[in-house]
């Protein structure tokens, strides 16, 4: 591509202020950014990102985003809101409809065909219909799948992925710190998370499809791994495990102090059986860390040999949003839908300004 | 592919009882074998690969290689005899005429570029003529390579990679051994290995790639990365020195003790600056181990964020013949040519059968 690509941000909070510096920064131009909430709203996006530079870039409101697509046309809408498919639909939607690429930080959007089915299945067509990519990326796209299938390809035999991955919730949104019950009583996260952890595989599914139960990020990511690696899952199941701290913990996120024995966060662990014969194992701890804690990725495979990899203290914030930036130029090359990023090629480092890795 | 794929192998020894069982074991078939040990030649590769089964196949002499090839027309041969590309230029060249595609665990092969030039671009005419491809794998295809290329597309800026990678000389042959001085008293690793350390870029690469100086892995490791990374080196400089252990260590390889004191083994460093900012500092360290030590590779990459990633107590050789096997597939559907792995679609764990990855 000759000229610059155009990006717009959706959702201007805590991983915005990354994703606008790095669109910045790797050469692209913003021409819109867009929020919800009134004390954003009307910003100057160069003060959301720090600096002291005003960039004549103004955060609008949310409701006014379709009309502005349609105006300013970007190559790319970086969405940073929520959580959920059900969350992002209405972003994904507004972009579809402008033929505009999307990409969005959203966990379940990883790879949504296996919890939202219904919803990626609409924003598919629309954007087929339309002629534009939809797709989910972050931390999990790399750290959780893109490298965990290129480890793979040094073993003779595998017959078990076994991954844990950690983060603080401190670090993130509140829709975050809700979905891993931060702050609930171990009563309170029996009763809305832990109730549905001796359901089997069909019937775990179902209730994550129709919305009754929410996927732990790994519902979702075990579906990447196996779409990547070529395997067939016969069996999903997903178990919601609190996780607690000896002494009280302040959260700033939830604006609360967590009382000792109650929930700092949640320990999902899905497990995955395929046809193949490889099961998957993984489990994220997401919770409020204690002052000596930090942030660990692990992915042990079993086979012909052992392997084992480790990365300490992952900067989880700016691996989500450099992973999520280097994806833009395939994107904005890939075929019309909502394509996972399982079916693109692997992201690579930027040596170069973003427009010059973009084909179309 | 709808049949089997049929393998050669060249070079009977330590690695070859791994890398034909993986072959088998991946559905490929094994139609002749190699070597120029009297020792070997004769005996049926079954009792070489051990667990008591005779396959049929014996191993030949390597005077007949190019009859045999040309008789049996085997899809790829695969090369483990010596490290350099002076030592498998033969072995490379019987294959190539006859239009058979190859790969070698040469380390030099990796990268040949920039180490061997004229043999490479003699081998790379003469595949092109007979339309076959050549290349060269093993641990630091994916360990040095692919891996750190993978990541490198999560980070937001680069300005380091540092890495850093230790394996056992006991786990590999005699020319091994020797290449990294093991067995050396410290005055002649100095005279043999370390003359060549105050050298500067330009001074080294021309003694290199006139055969005067031993390129260190990392020499074509960094020129991998460079090329796979979009890189412009625009200087290297390598130093090789001595590993020592406190007391006297037994060596089998060699046949002999290595007194306290003497070199154990080497750590080479290769740093290269390139035009994009980037430097990268590779070492690697292959030593006769002391009971208590193991195989590590390390990675940092410095910038936006940092991010470090350890395997720990990788199994060096079952990963070399693993990643190796792996890339065959892509090998075969390749353009003809030496193609080195940096041009290539990164292996893959292969599910199914060999044969099923081949498109051509
Ligand atoms: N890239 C990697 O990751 C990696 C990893 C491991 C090993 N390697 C390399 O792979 C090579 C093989 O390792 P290894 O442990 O299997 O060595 P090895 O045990 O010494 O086996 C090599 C075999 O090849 C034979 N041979 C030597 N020159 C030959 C020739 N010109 N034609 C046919 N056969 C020949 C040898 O015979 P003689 O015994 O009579 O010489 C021996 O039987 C070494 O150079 C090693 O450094 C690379």
């Amino acid at each position: 591509m000759l000229r610059k690509v155009k990006a717009a941000q959706y959702g201007c909070g805590k991983m915005s202020v990354y994703l606008m510096r790095y669109l910045l920064e790797k050469g692209a131009d913003i021409v819109a950014a867009f929020d919800v909430n009134p004390a954003v709203i009307g910003k100057d996006i160069g003060e959301i990102i720090g600096g002291g530079k005003t960039l004549g870039v103004v955060v609008s409101d949310a409701r006014d985003a379709e009309r502005i697509l349609a105006e300013r046309k970007p190559d790319v809408c970086v969405i940073a809101t929520l959580s959920t498919m059900a969350d992002v639909g209405e972003a994904f939607t507004a972009c579809a409809r402008n033929g505009v690429n999307a990409i969005a930080t959203a966990e379940e959007a990883i790879f949504p065909w296996n919890s939202s089915p219904a919803i990626t299945a609409e924003l598919d067509a629309l954007a087929k219909q339309h002629g534009c990519t939809l797709a989910g990326s972050g931390y999990p796209d790399m750290y959780w799948g893109v490298l965990v299938d290129t480890l793979a390809g040094s073993l003779h035999k595998l017959t078990r992925i076994v991954g844990s991955s950690s983060y603080n919730v401190e670090d993130y949104g509140i829709a975050l710190a809700r979905a891993h019950g931060a702050g609930l009583t171990l009563a309170e996260f029996a009763e809305q998370l832990g109730c549905n952890n001796d359901l089997g595989s069909r019937d775990i599914a179902q209730k994550i499809t129709t919305g009754e139960v929410a996927p732990s990020y790994m519902w979702n990511q075990n579906g990447w791994l196996c779409a990547r690696l070529g395997l067939t899952a016969v069996s999903q199941v997903q178990k919601c495990l609190p996780m607690t701290h000896a002494t009280d913990l302040h959260s700033s996120t939830l604006g609360m102090t967590i009382k000792a024995g109650c929930a700092t966060g949640m320990s999902a662990v899905v497990v995955t059986e395929t046809a193949e014969g490889i099961t998957l194992e993984t489990q994220c701890i997401g919770k409020v860390y204690a002052p000596d804690e930090f942030d660990r990725n692990e992915w042990c495979f079993e086979g012909e040999p052992d392997v084992t990899i480790t990365v300490d203290r992952p900067a989880t914030v700016e691996l989500t949003c450099a992973t999520l930036v280097n994806r833009i130029p395939a994107l904005i090359d890939a075929a019309p839908g909502y394509i996972s990023t399982d079916k693109l090629p692997n992201n690579v480092y930027l040596v170069r300004s973003m427009e010059s890795y973009v084909k179309g």
